[in-house]
């Protein structure tokens, strides 16, 4: 593994090299197999802190490999707690050398949206698989690159979606799919949770912050995945009941989408309340979960009786998936296209909103 | 009785009638006391003759005492089954002689919204008093001159809504004022129903139909009632999946409220699909009905537990509660400023979704 990199990089600055990038060398398969692939955070934020280092004790087919922080307090601490060798401990300037290390097969961005790609694109270019947290990104141009680099350097690109791999949100994504209760006409969905915090980069746009970045991206993404359509038009509002704090962002945004079935969907999303169900009306029944989206406890109900299916852990379930499609080359269940498709439909809502109009998406 | 009518109708060509309709002669308190009102419905369709007059036959307050329909046949047929007798029975053209009738109390317009405030002016200014089928009627300033007319005449005035007087309802309204779970945040209300129908009225707004219009006044009314609130802006967007039949009227409409406390309501509104929700997230807790609006079944729940509670008949809820006021002369429940403020946000939101913009209410 490390002799390969050490060529890739070496290569790089010769011609032959210029061959090899164009051909494009499946990395992927010329890999060793391994038993569970090794993943590096990179960001040791709360997310990282209390969901994804816990449920990486409990997956089989990955484990935390390596973390990257700028913080050499937190360095420590992680590296003590969960026994991670000096070697895979990175920091923001060394971050690039990740490209040497085998024992990191994945590099997880779990960072401020407004540094995803360029993580994403550091990692890749390292030759390294990415997860990347959402919202993908500030801009459907930024995914588009994201895409590119991981596909430049043959390196699979999921998105930190957890939902699509929960088991009642599977349950329902199927009667979507197969119809169970006739065509999807209409979704009620919000998302929320009361944020109090002040000055956080969640209150401030240009670093992925806002309500619709923030948690509007599940509304939306449920919208998408319940219908398995992409919205043709989008009409938002943007509304805040605390203007001192949300000057830089929204606190909620409320938005309709259209389908191209005809189906119609009224969502919202909020860092000012706490609010959590998907509701689907279907021409012969409806489905619903409550919640949709929190990270325990999903549970609803449809015309075929009560959803409560149970797994350990979401997050866990999230990255064995992940790994071992990476392990098994086999298509992601949330690859970077579907965020990708979640920015594009931001951008509109974030247009709709400040223009005050409804916004077709091509 | 009779004398007094006769007195006025004479009078009214005289001088000193024009002081005596100058000082209003409270008409109610000058009836001799009834032990039930007597009620004549207008307009024997669906609702007349499946809903109020069974609900007439368990009323404590009221009763079935005439029809006016503009049907021999049908005025037959209820003579009949109700033991209706002659002198009660009018049709369009002498109905205005329902002035002269001391069996009749109150007049129930069930006609097309179109009609409402013709029968109900012609109701009033027979000294009636009058119960509205909802929508009250087609403009605000509709809803005006029906007021004026009321008030004029001495005569009470009350809008056909159910659901105010539904005890579940009146649980979660009782929530709402008393903020048991708080400041209220979102609501999230649909109504509807799949109307296989074709070339009915109800698929013509000239003459009262369309989703919004037959059923979104339920939606509307809904996020009035939880509140106690009235939408300071709309912004709405109609929909149809049936262009073919929904030429004339919305088959969907969708729309968002914003209220003066910053709560907001994302509703909708169909005759294309089945559809009965109403959702209520609060700072510190939810509440929600489903189904909300249907002729039985109400039921929900909140943090406080299941909303189960059930009474007999609703219409017969809804009558006797407002003809005990009648008789009581206290305030209705739904008096018709309940109509005419629903029919300003109508306007308001015919107007947005027309004009694909966001319409403040004055």
């Amino acid at each position: 593994m490390i002799q390969r990199r050490k060529f890739i990089k070496q290569a790089a600055f010769g011609a032959a090299a210029a061959t090899v990038a164009a051909i494009g060398l499946p990395r992927i398969l010329t890999r060793e197999k391994k038993e569970r692939l090794g993943v590096a955070l990179v960001g040791l934020g709360y997310y990282s802190t209390d969901l994804l280092a816990p449920a990486l004790q409990l997956t089989q087919n990955c484990y935390l490999a390596g973390i990257v922080t700028g913080s050499p307090e937190k360095a420590e601490r992680w590296k003590k707690k969960y026994d991670i060798p000096d070697k895979n401990i990175y920091n923001y300037d060394n971050f690039d050398r990740i490209a040497d290390n085998p024992d990191i097969d994945v590099v997880y961005v779990v960072l401020p949206p407004f540094l995803h790609k360029e993580y994403t694109v550091r990692a890749a270019n390292a030759g390294k698989h990415v997860w990347c947290e959402k919202p993908m990104a500030m801009t459907a141009a930024e995914c588009e690159a994201m895409i590119q680099a991981c596909a430049a350097n043959k390196v699979k690109l999921a998105i930190g979606y957890r939902m699509q791999h929960e088991p009642n949100t599977q349950e329902i994504i199927g009667y979507g799919r197969n119809k169970t209760f006739g065509k999807i006409k209409l979704i009620s969905v919000a998302a929320g949770y009361f944020d109090p915090r002040t000055g956080h980069w969640k209150q401030d746009r240009s670093k992925g912050g806002g309500a619709m970045f923030d948690m509007g991206v599940y509304s939306l993404n449920a919208a998408r995945y319940v219908t398995g359509e992409e919205p043709v038009a989008v009409l938002a509002q943007e509304k805040t009941t605390r203007p001192e704090i949300y000057t830089k962002a929204d606190e909620t945004t409320i938005f309709q989408l259209e389908f191209p079935s005809g189906a119609l969907a009224n969502c919202a999303t909020s860092l000012g309340m706490n609010v959590n169900y998907l509701y689907v009306t279907a021409e012969q029944g409806f489905y619903k979960l409550e919640p949709f989206q929190s990270y325990s406890g999903i549970q609803g109900e449809s015309g075929k009786g009560k959803l409560n299916l149970k797994i350990p852990n979401q997050q866990a379930k999230q990255m064995d998936d992940d790994a071992l499609a990476i392990m098994n080359n086999s298509p992601l269940i949330v690859p970077g296209e579907e965020g990708w498709r979640d920015i594009k439909v931001v951008e509109a809502i974030h247009l709709s909103a400040t223009e005050g109009r409804r916004v077709a998406i091509s």
